[in-house]
C-alpha cells in the first residue's frame, strides 16, 4: 500500500547513521521502468536547500530513475559544499545501481537521480554515513520495500503515510513525511508519488502541479514555509494502460489528499485537526485566501486548543483580507463551528454553547462570503502548549 | 505626562460598571481649543465595529470635540442595534458637555464626538453603565486627568501607557492600551494622541499618518488585527504656537514610537521583546515586507522563546517573502542576532553559542538583504506557553 504497489519499483528504508537515534534514515526509491517519466513540485521559498537546487536540474528533462531520500539533516544553507554533496549523493546512487545494470542502457547517470533531504538546516551531512545508507538501501531493494522507505523518511512524524489509489489495471501509490511543518527545525515535506500508468512527462508534470495545489498545498498548519518541500511523481509504464490526462489527475490527487490528511492528523502538538472551508465565495483564489487567513491566526488557533467556538476572531480574520483578492460585503458574513451557525449576517447567531469542540479532534468551521459560487477547504492544527513546547525546547 | 499635558485638554477616567472587576471602563478627553482640529487613523480590517464606523464619519470635517472611550466591550459584530448604541454614546457625551456650555459656540453635538471601545466582540454594551460612567466622567473632566482616562482604558494591560514630547512653546501628549494584539480577545490597539500647537486638519492627518506607518504599524506581536484600532490626534491650538508639518510630525512620531515600545514591552505572555531589522533593502516597504515575514513566523517566535538564536528559521521566514516585493539575492543573506552574525552568505557564520538570548528581554535580528540602502525595523515578542494560555483559556 505505498510506493511499490504499483508495478515497477522497488524501494528501501535502511539506518544509515545520519540520525543519532540510530533510526533509518535513508530510503530509495527506483524505477525499473520500462518508463522513467518523472515530474517535481518545489517549494516556493526563494532559500532552497541543495537537494531542491539538484532536483530542479535534475528533473528538467521529464525522466528519472530514482529518488534517495534521507533524514537525519536537510542539506540547506550549507553553501556551495552542501551543493557538492548533493552531487556525490546522486553520483553514488547512480554508480551503485548501475553496478547491476543488466544492459548498457540499464545504466544510470547521476541527472537520473532525485535527491531529497530533511533535518537540521545549517548542517553539512554526515556523509561518509549518508554513502554507506546508499549502498546498503541499494541492496536491500525490493519490489516490498515500499514501508520501509515511507520509515525512513521519517523525522518527526509519530507514523509512517502511505496511500494508494487501485484503478482498473494500474494504480497510484505514495508515502509522505513532515508533519504539515508543524515540527521542530522547519518539519519539511516530502513525497514520493509511484504510479505504473502509462504517462508522458508533460501529462505527469500537469497532473502532480494540479494534485499538489488542491492538497498538500492546502495544509498549512503553522503558515512556515520550507527549504526543502518536494513532492516527486514516477510513472514506470509497467502496467502497459495508457490514462487519460484527466484520470490520473483524480488519482494522483486521491493519494495526495490522502497523505496530507495524515500529516495533518500527526501534526505535532496539536490538539485539533480544522478544517476551514470558504463557501460562495467569488472564485476558488478568493476562497483561497480568505480561509488561509483563517488557519494563520493565532488567535483562532489557541482559541480552538481551548474549546472554544470563538466567531469574533474568525470574522476578525476575515476581515484582514484585502477586498481585491476576495470582494465580499462583510455584513454578510455567516460563520458555522461543527455545524452551529454561531455568527449570522456578521452578527450574533446561534448560541455558541451548542458547540462542542472537546468531542472530536477534527473541527470544520465553514465561512459563507454571499459573494459567488467557489469554495475552497485549507487543513491546520490548532496551536497548544506542545506545539511551543516542541519547537522552543529543541536546537535546531 | 500624558493626554493633558499640552495645553487645552481636560480628561476624566472612570469605572461605569462595564467592566466585572468594577475597574475604570469609561475615560473621556475634551479639547477645550480655541481650535477643535482632529485626525484619525483607523483599522485596516474590513469587519470593522460599530465605534469605528461612526468614528470614520465624524472625523471626515477634520474636528472633533471630545472623544469617549469604553473597555469592557468592543460593540463589534453586534449589528444596527450596535450602531445605535454609539450613536447614543455621542449623543450623551454632546448632551453632557453641552449642558455645561458658556456660550452656544460651546455647545457640541453627536457629530463631534469620537467613540473608540475595546473588549469582547460579539456583545452589546451595557448601555446603562456606559451612559452612567459618562456623566461622572464629564463631572470629573480635569486639567490633570490624562493619567486617569490611561488607566480606564486598559483590558489585559498590566501598566498604563502614556508619552509625551515636549517642544519651544508648545507640546504632545499621548496614550494607548493594548498588548500588541497579544491578548486575550483580540486586543484591540487605542491610543489619544493630543498637541496644543495651532495645527490645521490637513497637516494634523498628514503628521499622524506618517506617524503610525512608522510606529503603530511596525509593531506586530502576533499578527493579528482588531476590528476597532483607532489612533486619534487632537490639536487644541491653546499654546499659540504655529509649527511646521515637519515638527508636528517629528513630535507626534516621538509619542507614538514611545508608546508602540511601551505596548510591546507589555505584550501578554511574552518573555522577549523582539526588533527585527532589515538592512540594504531596495525600498522600506520591501524592508518592512522582510521583517514582517520574520515577526510573522511562529518557528523563529518559539525558537527565541526557548532562547535559540535559530538563523535557519530565520531565513526560511525571508525566503517566503515574493522576489516583486523585495528584490534581493538569496544567496547573500547575512543574520545577525544580538550583536553576533551567526549566518553569513546564507551560510554558517559565527558560532550561535556566542549568542545570549536568556540575559535579556530585548533580542535585536538584523537582516542585510544587500540589495540597496534602505532600513525598517519591526518589533515583535516571542511565542510563549504563556500566550497560548491566556489565547486559549479565556472565552471571548
Amino acid at each position: 500500500m505505498t510506493v511499490t504497489t504499483p508495478q515497477g519499483f522497488r524501494a528501501a528504508g535502511v539506518a544509515g547513521g545520519l540520525k543519532a537515534s540510530g533510526g533509518r534514515d535513508v530510503a530509495l526509491v527506483v524505477n525499473d521502468g520500462p518508463s522513467r517519466t518523472a515530474a517535481a513540485v518545489l517549494t516556493g521559498n526563494r532559500v532552497q536547500a541543495a537537494p531542491v537546487l539538484w532536483t530542479r536540474q535534475a528533473i528538467s528533462d521529464g525522466a528519472a530513475r530514482a529518488v534517495v531520500l534521507n533524514s537525519g539533516g536537510a542539506n540547506a544553507c550549507t553553501g556551495p559544499e552542501g551543493f557538492a554533496d548533493t552531487h556525490r549523493t546522486a553520483e553514488h546512487v547512480a554508480s551503485v545501481l548501475s553496478a547491476t545494470a543488466a544492459t548498457p542502457e540499464d545504466e544510470v547517470g547521476a541527472g537520473d537521480v532525485l535527491v531529497c533531504s530533511t533535518g537540521l538546516i545549517g548542517v553539512r551531512l554526515d556523509m561518509p554515513a549518508l554513502l554507506g545508507g546508499i549502498d546498503a538501501a541499494a541492496a536491500g531493494l525490493a519490489a516490498d520495500g515500499g514501508d520501509d522507505a515511507a520509515h525512513a523518511i521519517m523525522t518527526t512524524d509519530t507514523v509512517a503515510k502511505t496511500a494508494v489509489a487501485d484503478r482498473e489495471g494500474w494504480s497510484v501509490g505514495g508515502m509522505a513525511k513532515g508533519a504539515g511543518m508543524l515540527a521542530p527545525a522547519l518539519a519539511t515535506m516530502l513525497s514520493v508519488v509511484t504510479t505504473d500508468a502509462v504517462v508522458d512527462p508533460a501529462t505527469a508534470d500537469a497532473a502532480l502541479r494540479a494534485a499538489t495545489r488542491s492538497t498538500f498545498d492546502r495544509v498549512d498548519s503553522d503558515g512556515c514555509q520550507s527549504t526543502n518541500d518536494t513532492v516527486i511523481l514516477l510513472a514506470s509504464g509497467a502496467s502497459g494502460v495508457e490514462v487519460t490526462a484527466q484520470a490520473l489527475t483524480e488519482a494522483v490527487t486521491a493519494v495526495c489528499a490522502d497523505l496530507s490528511r495524515q500529516l495533518v492528523g500527526d501534526a505535532e502538538g496539536a490538539a485539533h485537526d480544522i478544517a476551514v472551508s470558504v463557501l460562495n465565495a467569488t472564485t476558488e483564489e478568493a476562497a483561497v485566501a480568505v480561509a488561509r487567513a483563517v488557519t494563520r491566526s493565532n488567535l483562532v488557533k489557541t482559541a480552538i486548543f481551548g474549546n472554544d467556538p470563538n466567531w469574533g476572531r474568525i470574522v476578525a480574520a476575515v476581515g484582514t483580507v484585502p477586498e481585491d483578492v476576495a470582494p465580499y460585503d462583510p455584513l454578510t458574513l455567516d460563520v458555522t463551528v461543527n455545524g452551529v451557525q454561531v455568527c449570522r449576517a456578521q452578527g450574533v447567531g446561534e448560541p455558541r454553547e451548542l458547540v462542542d469542540l472537546a468531542a472530536d479532534r477534527e473541527v470544520h468551521v465553514e465561512i459563507d462570503l454571499h459573494a459567488g459560487t467557489a469554495a475552497a477547504t485549507v487543513w491546520t492544527n490548532d496551536l497548544t502548549h506542545d506545539y511551543v513546547h516542541e519547537n522552543s525546547a529543541y536546537s535546531s
